[in-house]
């Protein structure tokens, strides 16, 4: 079903990234049933794992769904109807936050953020002392959309001396940007498998603190296929509520493994370097980086003027195989993004930068002729 | 990973069925983004393909997550807050939805049904008729711990005439046992991947009647990840509101061309034929049929009597390479389910049951023995 072309295909967006082959080879094994010896051994192993990805200590609950889905789930779970919730609002994943309080029946207390700077952590801090009610602080470890890293750690400081829960969406971010759960205390991590877990979408996770579990009792927010409640019960014994997504479990393993033999510090490190290069390499060319605040999951660059980002990524991906993201939200059409987590190599990134540069000039060129 | 003893697993269990070779090869494709023509292309011919299985013009959302995510989606999204909604409670995926009614704040009017037994839709007729306040009937196509067929055709009769909704949870059923979503008048049928769709699971399924799109308008649940306008929207240009489950979506339509190209009529066929082979073998053994109103989709047999049924599931499994299901909720270690939809052979089947019978005369002989 899928063309030559397809194959040759060198994929540089920030999720789905490249799926390693021996990941795809477990994963294409016969299948087998969930409530059995053989899963369950598969679930804990992998949910041991991700609690060393995840640097906490806290049970991590894996969902079958897309990365939102643990993103409702860490507001559902964990506040009252008209709770106010501080959103750090900074991009398309941040408005996210602001769409899910809306919904849910919670009062957003939005800080606004430009796209391409990360949060003052002191923002957060004036924030919380002007308004005790606030119960959680929603924030991005790295914002998809603008390539922003935000200082987790200082914002970690603030919020363990209050009674709000911190929230912090690292589906992109996990296991590309550091972060270290426990120590900086994060209460609820978010996190995806299409990231740099390098596998297929459709598995979210989720880490909940003590300080989170409190929160629970309280919850008065109707939910049912994201109830944690039931999630924590099924990892009693390493059963799900509902019908796991078991092929993804099994690559999740596979693909965990990867990362605890090569190490998460130098993941991150690895992430970090490659990110640098990456920058160095879009100035070479003569792109300035869109972030102030640049993270090691994904680089941003805006399009030169005069260039139609939008078609950038529409010839290097139709006539050339190399398949960057554009800019999403205000930012369609403004950036271009590629992304150096999980299975990417220094090769990818080097090849789809060279093919930028190449299609750039074309670009150009034509736009000159005319 | 797998050793060479799960390869040989015959799997018989309601869910999830045996994925087939050429299924899985294609999931093991390296991936793609899923903003790409190359995406959208196959997710629309999944979803036309999908309509066919369904028998429905109604469009049918596909969603990443267990089919109980489907099933919520059913209830969040087409009814208001203390809705009264008509459950057919006669196993423990109907109670399912007596457990969503509650979450979410509808009043859910209960017809209990013994378990072995169909709901006779005489029932659900006077019980509408003494409460026109009913928002809507739920049902179960099959249901998968009892094996029990409903009669949706004489209950799509009822309902029609009525302004009740009637939603359907085919996830064991569709594609097994007939369903013609359309001309039944079926207002949401639910299904899931890893059933006779025969992928892993992870895929839910929703189709949405004109009837039940106008409920949506008024609806006041709150919903987000599970939020059917959004799906709605993302369907217009082929789009998934949130990061679909690529690769499920792509073994999807490779299935889905599989069963189209039998035809779904002959599908149906085959699985009623299995069933009356699975009935017939099971009889030879001296077992009793369990459900009174059978499936063409799992085949549930009491256990005899003196015989621990968990145990016989754990032997069959554990020492000889044969998983079928046991009993659920009040029927634990009471019954044993034998599948015969999607991509199990009769030569399966037929394998399946005689090493029922071998182990049932080898626990029997312990027993003596003791």
């Amino acid at each position: 079903m899928m063309s030559e072309k397809a194959k040759q295909n060198i994929l540089l967006t920030p999720g789905p990234t490249p799926v390693p082959e021996d990941v795809r080879r477990v994963m294409a094994e016969p299948i087998i049933h969930h409530r059995t010896p053989q899963y369950r051994k598969i679930f804990e192993a992998a949910t041991a794992s991700l609690q060393k990805v995840f640097r906490t200590k806290n049970p991590v609950y894996t969902m079958a769904g897309s990365g939102t889905s643990a993103m409702e789930a860490s507001i559902v779970n964990f506040h009252q109807i008209g709770d106010e919730t501080l959103v750090v609002e900074g991009g398309k994943f941040a408005e996210r936050f602001t769409d899910l309080a809306h919904a849910f029946g919670l009062k957003p207390v939005v800080i606004k953020v430009p796209w391409s700077e990360a949060v003052d952590p002191k923002v957060i801090e004036a924030e919380l002392q002007k308004n005790p009610n606030i119960q959680s602080v929603c924030v991005q470890l790295c914002e998809t959309s603008t390539a922003v890293l935000n200082d987790i750690e200082a914002i970690g400081k603030i919020t363990s001396k209050t009674q709000a829960l911190l929230i912090v969406d690292a589906i992109s971010g996990l296991g590309a940007d550091k972060l270290e759960s426990d120590a900086w205390g994060v209460d609820l991590v978010i996190a995806g498998s299409q990231k740099a877990l390098m596998l297929p979408p459709g598995l979210s996770f989720l880490s909940v603190s003590e300080k989170a579990k409190d929160r629970m009792k309280g919850s008065n927010i109707p939910k049912f296929y994201l109830d944690i409640k039931l999630y924590e019960k099924g990892l009693k014994d390493w059963d799900s509520p509902f019908t796991p997504a078991v092929t993804l479990v099994i690559g999740l393993l596979e693909s965990l493994r990867k990362i605890e033999k090569a190490g998460i510090e130098n993941v991150w490190k690895r992430c970090t370097e490659y990110a640098a290069f990456t920058r160095e390499q879009l100035q070479k060319l003569g792109l300035q980086i869109y972030s102030k605040a640049p993270s090691s999951t994904v680089t941003a660059a805006r399009v030169p003027e005069g260039i139609d980002g939008g078609k950038l990524v529409k010839i290097m991906r139709d006539e050339k195989g190399v398949t960057l993201a554009g800019g999403q939200g205000s930012l369609k059409g403004k950036i271009i993004r590629i992304c150096h987590m999980g299975a990417i190599t220094k090769e990818d990134i080097q090849k789809g930068i060279s093919v930028l540069g190449e299609t750039l000039e074309e670009m150009k060129m034509t736009a000159k002729s005319k």
